[in-house]
């Protein structure tokens, strides 16, 4: 589509800070139809500013600016499009008043500062900001419309659904009938699951690419044209018998919270002890809500003397098999579970590094155990790769036992929403 | 500098990759002196690549592309640049031996697509590629000389380090001697911390720029030229008097990373209680390695149930007062602490919403305890944002309590490593 981005800051021309907001503009407006055509970024230079809306504005449809909206001095973009469209700069009473209100809502002073951030191209339309004090504004120039929107991603993503992109479905009408989705894969490298798809029969009319989210796969299928959303059942489904059980999520879905769905719709209890994980497996099942109704309790015992008192790890045990072995894992596990009373007990305890690791007992060592009503089971792992890595790739695998664990008491057809 | 980067690939332009590759670039011609003016993104479409590719060349000296070298149809750079610069596109033999080379060094046959990949704009000059099949290449167009990699992150920066640098370093003689530094506050909103910038007396020398990572906010200083490193360390100081105990980190330091070396350093052990955050502050003070030295335990008591078995928080209490309240936050601090056996207890509790909240207790209530030898203390906070901004804020809130403790107990003189 003839539709142009734009992102403003100096921060993102020496490596400070990495631009987010192109790929998630290009990602929600090729949902809709709406791929932009080029993408550019500038820093805070007013003139390079001005130049470059007015060949954008020319060459396009449509243009979306982000950043450079804030308060402060370097913040230069509604100057800048006020001097490239020929407008003044004037003082926006809706702006103002938006920005007063969100001071209010908060609770706090606002500084006078905030004010510039009113001051706004003639003839703009305030495009609302409910997550943040800097409003948007739209303009349209003799051949483009031109969409300002703050940098803050989770800002500018906010503005971007609700305002900007109703707009840009009425000013593209003839979209492309255009069908995407992704399927998540663990546990797989990416050489296996390309392989695997390889053999498997997928509809010539769905396009499929690969990228690696590390620590996951993510197959993308995208089909154009009429019954474009069945060929894309059809590939879904002869991937999933390629791959089974590794699709761990779909579009959206992340493996934290599908194992939260699912614990929570098999009415399991589960009580955490976290070692190398560091309580990264609690924080990744409590990051969306609803997780107190099977989350009893997770302990970080990362200290020894934890490891007896909160999980009744016996002092012996831990001194004969170490801290990181199949046997303390285990006895963690069960303890945790016995002491919270629930219907699960997991248990992680490894090295994650970059120090701690022996000839027996490398870097990346790990051993996942978990207990509950029927039994108990514990696997030791070799993972590769450094600290964040090791811990990643940890709390994934144990979130991905508790799924298969939920999803193995649930009948396939409850398995849905 | 008249540097401009160009980045191209359909896959870049609907969503389903990011572009680090702008970043990685950036940040090394930063740290050379040799930042770049602008960077631009267009997808696989030769007539725009070739009107862009003119267009950068005749207003910058030097041009990087990365992008569309590869071996399939959709990769066109080559053809475009030839168009672009009327010349010839031909077998270029220099290339086609590299690629000979690299499939012999990885025992692959050579497929006979990849013999495309050394069809290069005739008087090119090859780039070599060390770590895959594909060539670069650079070529004189009037005004600027371009410079095109592969858009595989790592073949790019090896090739990027290696030749173009060098070149560069070069054609731009004159750099500035360029010093950098990065302060990142905490507890402060971006305007009050301009405002109280505006009144510091910094040199007129050092540029200040400011950007929002949530929920920090950070200062950027540079300056150039003879005596910088001193300019900088005069504003460093100046903006501590005007900041104080705001700094949290400096550079590649973390808020999290600072609070663990200073109560490592103070000798105090640290128990923690954690409700809200679910996890998060354990898994932040744990990721970066050494926390076992100071971090005997971490609690998550998302049941009440919990509260009172791990914590010892009397049941009459979590009923009279609710378990978001400055008792229980006091008696989960009290209780983590003594049940662990350690010098501080650290609590949080609260309501990161969505749901959950009351008129009396809105999403965004928030309770934060400590409790040590020397006695207790508890704070409300009512945070704004979503779950993932309470949850931060809420983790930065406790972390920076922590630092602070530590700080205190520890000359100034022990601060620095």
């Amino acid at each position: 589509m003839n539709i142009a981005l734009l992102t403003i800051g100096d921060e993102l021309l020496n490596g400070d800070l990495a631009d987010t907001n192109t790929q998630t503009i290009a990602r929600i407006l090729t949902e809709n139809g709406l791929t932009p055509r080029e993408a550019g970024t500038i820093g805070d230079d007013e003139a390079l500013i001005v130049t470059t809306l007015q060949r954008l504005a020319a060459a396009h449809k449509a243009v979306i600016v982000t950043g450079g909206l804030g308060p402060t001095e370097d913040d230069r973009t509604a100057k800048a499009a006020a001097r490239a469209f020929g407008r003044p700069l004037s003082l926006n009473d809706q702006a103002l008043q938006q920005i007063r209100n969100r001071f209010r809502t908060m609770r706090r002073e606002m500084h006078p500062a905030n004010e510039k951030q009113a001051m706004l191209p003639a003839r703009s339309h305030v495009i609302p900001n409910p997550n943040g004090t800097a409003p948007g504004f739209s303009l349209q120039s003799d051949k483009a419309e031109l969409f300002f929107l703050p940098g803050v991603p989770g800002e500018m993503q906010a503005m971007l659904e609700e305002s900007v992109l109703p707009r840009l479905l009425e000013c593209f009408p003839d979209r492309p009938d255009l069908c995407r989705r992704s399927l998540t894969v663990f546990g797989l490298p990416e050489p296996e699951v390309e392989g695997r798809l390889g053999a498997a029969l997928l509809p010539d009319t769905v396009a499929v690419a690969f990228n690696v989210d590390f620590p996951m796969v993510r197959i993308k299928l995208q089909a154009r044209g009429d019954h474009s959303q069945r060929h894309i059942d059809r590939a879904e489904l002869q991937i999933r018998k390629a791959l089974g059980d590794h699709i761990v999520a779909i579009d959206e879905e992340t493996l934290a919270g599908n194992t939260a769905r699912f614990l929570r719709r098999a009415g399991l209890t589960l009580a955490l002890a976290e070692s190398c994980t560091g309580g990264l497996i609690a924080k990744l099942l409590t990051d969306q809500a609803g997780a107190s109704a099977f989350l009893e309790r997770s302990v970080v015992t990362y200290a020894n003397s934890a490891k007896t008192a909160c999980l009744q790890v016996p002092v012996q045990l831990l001194e004969q098999h170490g801290a990181v072995s199949a046997e303390t894992a285990l006895a963690m596990a069960k303890g945790v579970r016995i002491t919270a009373g629930t219907d699960i007990g997991l248990a992680v305890t490894g090295i994650a590094g970059p120090d701690g690791g022996t000839p027996e007992k490398p870097v990346g060592t790990v051993l996942i155990a978990m207990s509950d009503a029927t039994g108990e089971r514990v696997a030791p792992y070799h993972f590769p790769g450094n600290r964040e890595q090791v811990r990643q790739r940890t709390a994934c695998t144990a979130l991905d036992w508790l799924r298969l664990t939920a999803m193995s008491r649930l009948g396939s057809s409850d398995r849905k929403d």
